[in-house]
């Protein structure tokens, strides 16, 4: 097992990194002091998986668990399944000391770490994410949301889990097109601090794609290392953190635009780094050798890079100005100066990025 | 204008009181640096009477107003008005930098601290509290909160204002009997901190009830500071902060079990304060002498002490449990040694509170 932490003052954790750990998980939560009830938060499609052994684990450790599931998939992380959520922890009576565990991907992390947040002002919650997007990078560094209509993770909070428990054998069980998309913010952690990753994705695909456990490791050590290293300098996203948005001005609003249906976040998001790419070409910050490696890197993973045809502009443009990331209407990217390196660029004119998503 | 200042490092701030006050509310925002556009939030009774000059002063600080109003009373304080405001402020593109102003009583304070806590994982707000229980008590501390069927304030979060502007003036308005309703809070900061501001409002009853300027200046800025020093020390309610729950487990349970209709919040901690010290003479902690002091200045204030006869105690019990400040199914009280200085007492036998509420 490895161990990277987040350093957050009181509210620091652990990420526990391992092979087959699911089963050591309830004995870890022993010196937190939590109530005896807990409950488990996930989805029907992970939950016959893995909710044995977890349940089975929990109580070993003393706890009485109960179970929520909501049906799978980013458009029931909404307020509607918040409230559902709600009711069944008052029904079940969890108080103040209650810990929700959060069982499943980055749906079921965001969703549960808000309801976490907001119930009786706040209770503890644990990661256990069982995608590698989730793995990489929604578990850890608290920020939880639901979806409004006008436009994805408006409603939320930053709230810090105490524990995020990483089992990459869960891997084994995730669908390829999933775990692809998990491959997009690996990859966008290797353009935006750290080369030897970019160059790690580029050299080892093959192990990748394989699930060889030790790659596996290496690169959610890494992106971990990376997330922890970036959210302990920035937690609320004033300055530094933004950086990790990198691929997502473009990306939320692809998926805004779509509905959430014709993309997995990660699919968005590779579609939205290359864009942005292309974008810091267009300003002469990154050079066209570098572009090219970028898209690459993506196609070698069968993501995809290009804007949909039928995608109207003005919609994108729209969607990018709701962001949570526009202030007073202004937009703001991450854009890369070299592999491992970006800046944050303010107040892009709207012709340059009309002609970028015209091209 | 007298200022206290509420201590908590990075998110303190000012409570500024004073008199005839609201129209210099827009020029002490300039230094926040929020974004033009900032939403008032009110409802129906109190925006005609002071909307006018706040938007007024606003608009002269160069702000862009939008206003939300949602319907007048407690019953309106849930996730459905919540999701009413979301819609607004998302419509008006509001952004990570907008500020929302609470003007309004403690629905409108706490709806809209809920709101500002979780639009975009947190916003800034201000509270413009114009209810003496709101200018007392809910509006200072970051306690954010809206009501669930199964319990008051089950949902919120802790989102501290980045400030607080008390004009007594707004008092002239309010409704005798809501007026009141606020001087139950007001006698609760005597009972647990300062037998001083207990005999002031023995003795200053008459100038209290007149809106007399300087006995109200007096009254509400004891009261904040009290507020301000408790929250301070315990922002999170992880030890102090939790006497200011005197008169609540009680007073909570009654307005659970009569739907928030029968009692005003203060009303129904009048209530909770006298059975909670007679609680307190009862486990032989506090004298039958001093609980006739507490009954008389209750009486004086025109409040109610006696739990209404057709309460069923098994229902009383059962919201008591399900409370927030109760863990693990057992019951806290916060109960006073003498007039001034309370002490936090844990699991009270249930056979004793029986006795209490058939007494």
């Amino acid at each position: 097992m490895e161990k990277v932490r987040v350093e957050l003052g009181e509210r620091s954790y652990d990420i526990v990194i391992g092979s087959n750990i699911l089963r050591n998980m309830g004995a870890s939560l022993k010196p937190f002091g939590f109530s005896p009830k807990v409950a488990v938060v996930s989805n029907p499609t992970v939950y016959p998986l893995y909710g044995d052994v977890i349940t089975t684990s929990l109580e070993k450790a003393g706890f009485d668990i109960m179970t929520v599931t909501i049906p799978d998939g980013e458009e029931y992380k909404d307020l509607l399944w918040v409230e559902h959520i709600y009711n069944m922890l008052l029904k079940a009576r969890l108080d103040r000391s209650s810990c929700l565990i959060a069982l499943g991907g980055g749906v079921i992390g965001d969703i549960t770490g808000f309801v976490a947040s907001t119930y009786m002002r706040g209770i503890s919650y644990i990661q256990m994410p069982t995608t590698l997007l989730a793995q990489v990078d929604s578990s850890v560094g608290g920020k939880t949301g639901v979806n409004h209509k006008l436009g994805k993770n408006m409603i939320g909070t930053f709230w810090q889990p105490r524990l995020v428990w990483i089992d990459v054998k869960t891997l084994e069980t995730l669908q390829k097109r999933e775990f692809l998309a998990g491959i997009a913010e690996v990859i966008k952690y290797g353009v935006i601090w750290d080369e030897a990753l970019f160059d790690f994705l580029e050299a080892k695909r093959k192990k990748i794609l394989n699930l060889d456990r030790e790659a596996l490791l290496y690169v959610i050590k890494r992106s971990c290392e990376i997330k922890a290293e970036v959210v302990s300098k920035d937690e609320r996203e004033s300055g530094l953190r933004s950086i990790l948005n990198f691929g997502h001005t473009i990306g939320h609003a692809i998926e805004t635009v779509t509905g959430y249906r014709k993309y997995l976040h990660g699919e968005a998001v590779a579609i939205g780094m290359y864009l942005e790419a292309k974008l810091a070409g267009m300003l002469k910050l990154f050079d066209d050798r570098k572009i090219s490696r970028i898209k690459a890197l993506i196609d070698a993973y069968s993501l995809p890079f290009e804007m949909p045809q039928d995608i109207d502009v003005d919609h994108i443009l729209s969607a990018m100005q709701l962001d949570k990331k526009a202030v007073a209407g202004k937009l703001k990217f991450v854009l890369p100066e070299k592999i491992g390196k970006v800046r944050i660029q303010k107040g892009v004119a709207e012709k340059v990025i009309r002609d970028l998503l015209k091209s």
